[in-house]
Protein backbone atom coordinates (compact mmCIF):
# COMPACT_ATOMS: atom_id res chain seq x y z
CA UNK A 1 0.00 0.00 0.00
CA UNK A 2 1.08 3.32 -0.82
CA UNK A 3 2.62 5.90 2.08
CA UNK A 4 1.51 8.78 -0.23
CA UNK A 5 -2.07 10.06 0.05
CA UNK A 6 -4.20 10.53 -3.19
CA UNK A 7 -4.13 13.85 -4.87
CA UNK A 8 -7.84 14.88 -5.01
CA UNK A 9 -8.51 18.64 -6.86
CA UNK A 10 -7.83 21.10 -4.21
CA UNK A 11 -9.19 22.62 -1.78
CA UNK A 12 -8.98 20.20 0.65
CA UNK A 13 -7.79 20.33 4.33
CA UNK A 14 -4.63 19.29 5.70
CA UNK A 15 -3.82 18.38 9.43
CA UNK A 16 -0.10 18.66 9.98
CA UNK A 17 0.99 16.88 13.17
CA UNK A 18 4.73 17.32 14.26
CA UNK A 19 5.56 14.78 17.57
CA UNK A 20 8.87 14.04 19.11
CA UNK A 21 8.28 10.63 21.08
CA UNK A 22 8.84 9.95 24.36
CA UNK A 23 11.41 6.71 25.10
CA UNK A 24 9.97 3.45 25.01
CA UNK A 25 6.81 2.15 23.20
CA UNK A 26 4.45 1.96 25.84
CA UNK A 27 2.00 0.62 23.51
CA UNK A 28 2.58 3.48 20.80
CA UNK A 29 2.62 1.79 17.65
CA UNK A 30 -0.71 -0.54 18.50
CA UNK A 31 -2.41 2.83 19.47
CA UNK A 32 -1.22 4.91 16.25
CA UNK A 33 -2.12 1.46 13.79
CA UNK A 34 -5.61 2.40 15.53
CA UNK A 35 -5.74 5.57 15.56
CA UNK A 36 -5.05 5.41 11.57
CA UNK A 37 -7.47 2.72 11.36
CA UNK A 38 -10.04 5.19 12.93
CA UNK A 39 -9.39 7.96 10.54
CA UNK A 40 -9.64 6.21 7.77
CA UNK A 41 -13.15 5.11 8.52
CA UNK A 42 -14.42 8.97 9.44
CA UNK A 43 -16.77 10.81 6.98
CA UNK A 44 -14.62 13.51 4.58
CA UNK A 45 -11.09 11.60 5.08
CA UNK A 46 -8.62 11.89 1.99
CA UNK A 47 -5.71 10.20 3.64
CA UNK A 48 -3.01 10.22 5.34
CA UNK A 49 1.17 10.30 5.25
CA UNK A 50 3.34 9.54 7.93
CA UNK A 51 6.82 8.96 8.73
CA UNK A 52 8.97 9.24 11.97
CA UNK A 53 12.98 8.73 12.20
CA UNK A 54 15.02 7.07 14.40
CA UNK A 55 15.45 10.14 17.43
CA UNK A 56 11.53 9.75 17.61
CA UNK A 57 10.90 13.25 15.49
CA UNK A 58 8.08 12.31 13.75
CA UNK A 59 5.44 14.13 10.99
CA UNK A 60 2.05 13.14 10.30
CA UNK A 61 -0.23 14.86 7.48
CA UNK A 62 -4.05 13.68 7.79
CA UNK A 63 -5.76 15.41 4.51
CA UNK A 64 -10.07 15.87 4.95
CA UNK A 65 -12.58 17.63 2.81
CA UNK A 66 -13.49 19.99 5.24
CA UNK A 67 -13.11 21.63 8.57
CA UNK A 68 -16.47 20.22 9.55
CA UNK A 69 -14.82 16.75 9.13
CA UNK A 70 -11.62 17.87 11.18
CA UNK A 71 -13.64 18.78 13.96
CA UNK A 72 -15.95 15.56 13.85
CA UNK A 73 -12.70 13.28 14.05
CA UNK A 74 -11.33 15.65 17.44
CA UNK A 75 -14.82 15.06 18.76
CA UNK A 76 -14.42 11.34 17.87
CA UNK A 77 -14.34 9.70 21.55
CA UNK A 78 -11.38 6.97 20.68
CA UNK A 79 -9.50 9.72 18.78
CA UNK A 80 -10.24 12.24 22.18
CA UNK A 81 -9.16 9.36 24.75
CA UNK A 82 -6.27 8.13 22.73
CA UNK A 83 -4.70 11.75 22.43
CA UNK A 84 -4.91 12.10 26.08
CA UNK A 85 -2.64 8.84 26.20
CA UNK A 86 -0.56 10.77 24.14
CA UNK A 87 -0.16 13.67 26.36
CA UNK A 88 -0.07 10.95 29.23
CA UNK A 89 2.56 8.79 27.80
CA UNK A 90 3.80 8.85 24.06
CA UNK A 91 4.48 12.50 23.16
CA UNK A 92 7.16 14.89 24.65
CA UNK A 93 6.40 18.04 22.51
CA UNK A 94 3.86 18.15 19.58
CA UNK A 95 2.61 20.92 17.45
CA UNK A 96 -0.81 21.01 15.16
CA UNK A 97 -1.58 23.08 12.32
CA UNK A 98 -4.51 23.18 10.25
CA UNK A 99 -4.08 24.19 6.76
CA UNK A 100 -6.13 24.98 3.58
CA UNK A 101 -4.26 22.97 0.71
CA UNK A 102 -4.54 25.34 -1.58
CA UNK A 103 -2.42 24.03 -4.75
CA UNK A 104 -1.04 20.49 -5.12
CA UNK A 105 1.50 18.30 -7.33
CA UNK A 106 2.95 14.99 -7.84
CA UNK A 107 6.36 13.40 -9.59
CA UNK A 108 7.09 9.86 -9.75
CA UNK A 109 9.78 8.60 -11.56
CA UNK A 110 8.46 5.95 -13.55
CA UNK A 111 6.27 9.10 -15.13
CA UNK A 112 8.44 12.14 -14.97
CA UNK A 113 7.49 15.52 -14.07
CA UNK A 114 4.17 16.73 -13.97
CA UNK A 115 2.30 19.82 -14.80
CA UNK A 116 3.42 22.76 -12.36
CA UNK A 117 5.57 20.90 -10.49
CA UNK A 118 7.43 22.91 -8.23
CA UNK A 119 9.33 20.62 -6.40
CA UNK A 120 10.22 22.15 -2.63
CA UNK B 1 18.61 23.65 17.71
CA UNK B 2 14.83 22.80 17.99
CA UNK B 3 13.23 20.34 15.12
CA UNK B 4 10.07 22.31 15.89
CA UNK B 5 9.59 24.96 13.71
CA UNK B 6 8.15 28.47 16.02
CA UNK B 7 4.74 28.86 16.46
CA UNK B 8 3.65 32.51 14.61
CA UNK B 9 0.19 33.42 14.44
CA UNK B 10 -2.03 32.36 11.65
CA UNK B 11 -2.39 32.66 8.52
CA UNK B 12 0.70 31.78 7.13
CA UNK B 13 1.92 29.34 4.80
CA UNK B 14 2.66 25.64 4.72
CA UNK B 15 5.17 23.68 2.28
CA UNK B 16 4.44 19.99 2.40
CA UNK B 17 6.66 18.33 0.78
CA UNK B 18 6.62 14.18 1.05
CA UNK B 19 9.03 12.55 -0.46
CA UNK B 20 10.47 8.58 -1.16
CA UNK B 21 14.30 8.61 -1.33
CA UNK B 22 16.05 6.49 -3.74
CA UNK B 23 18.85 4.07 -2.47
CA UNK B 24 22.43 5.44 -0.93
CA UNK B 25 23.14 8.97 -0.80
CA UNK B 26 23.89 10.30 -3.61
CA UNK B 27 25.30 13.52 -2.43
CA UNK B 28 21.06 13.98 -0.88
CA UNK B 29 22.07 14.87 2.78
CA UNK B 30 25.22 17.61 2.24
CA UNK B 31 22.43 18.93 -0.55
CA UNK B 32 19.22 18.60 2.00
CA UNK B 33 21.24 20.82 4.21
CA UNK B 34 22.68 23.35 1.77
CA UNK B 35 18.95 23.51 0.88
CA UNK B 36 17.89 24.43 4.51
CA UNK B 37 20.10 26.88 5.14
CA UNK B 38 19.59 28.73 1.37
CA UNK B 39 15.54 27.97 2.80
CA UNK B 40 16.51 29.98 5.97
CA UNK B 41 17.76 33.29 4.27
CA UNK B 42 14.63 33.48 1.85
CA UNK B 43 12.53 36.71 2.79
CA UNK B 44 9.32 35.24 4.70
CA UNK B 45 10.85 31.70 5.75
CA UNK B 46 9.36 31.02 9.40
CA UNK B 47 10.72 27.40 10.18
CA UNK B 48 10.88 24.07 8.81
CA UNK B 49 10.35 20.45 10.33
CA UNK B 50 11.94 17.83 9.09
CA UNK B 51 12.21 13.90 9.65
CA UNK B 52 12.42 10.76 7.39
CA UNK B 53 12.53 7.16 8.40
CA UNK B 54 14.88 4.05 7.73
CA UNK B 55 12.78 3.13 4.79
CA UNK B 56 13.21 6.19 3.30
CA UNK B 57 10.04 7.89 3.43
CA UNK B 58 10.22 11.33 4.63
CA UNK B 59 8.14 14.63 5.45
CA UNK B 60 9.52 18.33 5.03
CA UNK B 61 6.87 21.20 6.08
CA UNK B 62 8.46 24.60 5.45
CA UNK B 63 6.45 27.77 6.32
CA UNK B 64 6.17 30.88 5.12
CA UNK B 65 4.61 34.38 5.53
CA UNK B 66 2.30 34.08 2.58
CA UNK B 67 2.83 32.71 -0.83
CA UNK B 68 5.22 34.70 -3.00
CA UNK B 69 7.71 34.05 -0.65
CA UNK B 70 7.19 30.59 -1.27
CA UNK B 71 7.20 31.74 -5.13
CA UNK B 72 10.46 33.59 -4.80
CA UNK B 73 11.82 30.50 -3.29
CA UNK B 74 10.73 28.01 -5.93
CA UNK B 75 12.39 30.52 -8.33
CA UNK B 76 15.64 31.01 -6.39
CA UNK B 77 18.51 29.42 -8.70
CA UNK B 78 20.11 26.96 -6.38
CA UNK B 79 17.34 26.03 -5.47
CA UNK B 80 15.77 25.58 -8.54
CA UNK B 81 19.26 23.17 -9.41
CA UNK B 82 18.34 21.49 -6.50
CA UNK B 83 15.23 20.29 -7.71
CA UNK B 84 16.25 19.20 -11.07
CA UNK B 85 18.72 17.10 -8.78
CA UNK B 86 16.03 15.87 -6.65
CA UNK B 87 13.96 14.23 -9.62
CA UNK B 88 17.66 13.02 -11.61
CA UNK B 89 19.37 11.03 -8.70
CA UNK B 90 17.67 11.50 -5.24
CA UNK B 91 13.47 10.87 -5.48
CA UNK B 92 11.33 7.75 -6.41
CA UNK B 93 8.51 9.93 -5.54
CA UNK B 94 6.86 12.63 -3.90
CA UNK B 95 4.19 14.73 -3.61
CA UNK B 96 3.74 19.05 -3.07
CA UNK B 97 1.23 20.61 -1.15
CA UNK B 98 0.73 24.14 -0.67
CA UNK B 99 -1.74 25.01 2.34
CA UNK B 100 -2.39 28.37 4.35
CA UNK B 101 -2.20 27.34 8.00
CA UNK B 102 -5.17 29.04 9.79
CA UNK B 103 -5.14 27.70 13.45
CA UNK B 104 -2.22 26.13 15.30
CA UNK B 105 -1.75 24.59 18.50
CA UNK B 106 1.01 23.11 20.49
CA UNK B 107 1.78 21.11 23.65
CA UNK B 108 5.07 20.56 25.75
CA UNK B 109 5.17 17.67 28.83
CA UNK B 110 6.98 20.38 30.60
CA UNK B 111 4.15 22.94 30.22
CA UNK B 112 0.96 21.05 29.99
CA UNK B 113 -1.75 21.44 28.00
CA UNK B 114 -2.00 24.42 25.98
CA UNK B 115 -5.76 26.54 25.11
CA UNK B 116 -7.19 24.69 22.25
CA UNK B 117 -5.26 21.96 21.83
CA UNK B 118 -6.73 19.67 19.97
CA UNK B 119 -3.92 16.51 19.33
CA UNK B 120 -3.83 14.88 16.51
Amino acid sequence: MSRFAPRPEPPYYAVIFTSQRTEGDQGYAAMAQHMAELAANQPGYLGIESTRDESGLGITVSYWRSTADIVAWRKQAEHAAGRAQGRAHWYAHYELRIAKVERAYGWDRADGTQPGDGGS
